[in-house]
């Protein structure tokens, strides 16, 4: 039985990487002022940061590929969201892996956003 | 500069896979009853459960060798950690690549437990 944590978290994984991959400057809504990004060990804070270090990526084409998605609930109804994929880059064929943890904080309006994210590739 | 979740996380982590490494039933004291395990998809709760399903794989000898460990403060004071890293088994020469994700959360007396807890191997 899928609960509804799980539900929600791989939903919102789904919603966020079909985002990132047609037009990532449309992420904007999916963080907030006090969301945290640590991108391969480097921090940035707050949506514009984020939205503004993930936007200068220097590819041109991007497809994420989720392989597993692990979810749990997490304090103040947040949900913990672990992601582990392939990344199709411009045009190469070998794809990269990839993890990428999401916090999900919940909006008064029943949606969540991105607290805290956290992306590696899985090089080696 | 490292800042305190940096420091308490990468401490909280260097004794975690010492004290696994070393002797996995002593894993006990470092989660608690609502703590949440998902280890490679299955889920697991609380401390005897967690412990008992580490203590039970199927490895003789084991070393986790942290090669990233990425920390953000998160909600309730809680500390989330993402780690990647390297797995020696029993006598295998090759490692095998593994991510954990932890979620740290404060206990009255000042120090840590697991909450969250996600582990994955890095296969393909």
């Amino acid at each position: 039985m899928t609960q509804q944590f799980e539900q929600v978290g791989q939903a919102f994984v789904q919603h966020y990487y079909t985002v990132f991959d047609q037009d990532r400057r449309q992420l904007h809504p999916l963080y907030q002022g006090d969301s945290m990004l640590t991108f391969e060990g480097q921090p940035f804070l707050g949506t514009e940061k984020i939205v503004e270090k993930l936007v200068n990526l220097s590819f041109q084409k991007i497809a994420h590929k989720v392989i597993t998605c692990d979810c749990q609930p997490t304090a103040a109804n947040g949900i913990l969201v672990f992601v582990a994929g392939d990344l199709m880059v411009d045009d190469s064929p070998h794809p990269m892996k990839f993890s990428q943890v999401f916090n999900l904080k919940p909006l008064p309006t029943g949606s969540y956003y991105v607290y805290n994210d956290m992306f590696r590739l899985n090089l080696g």
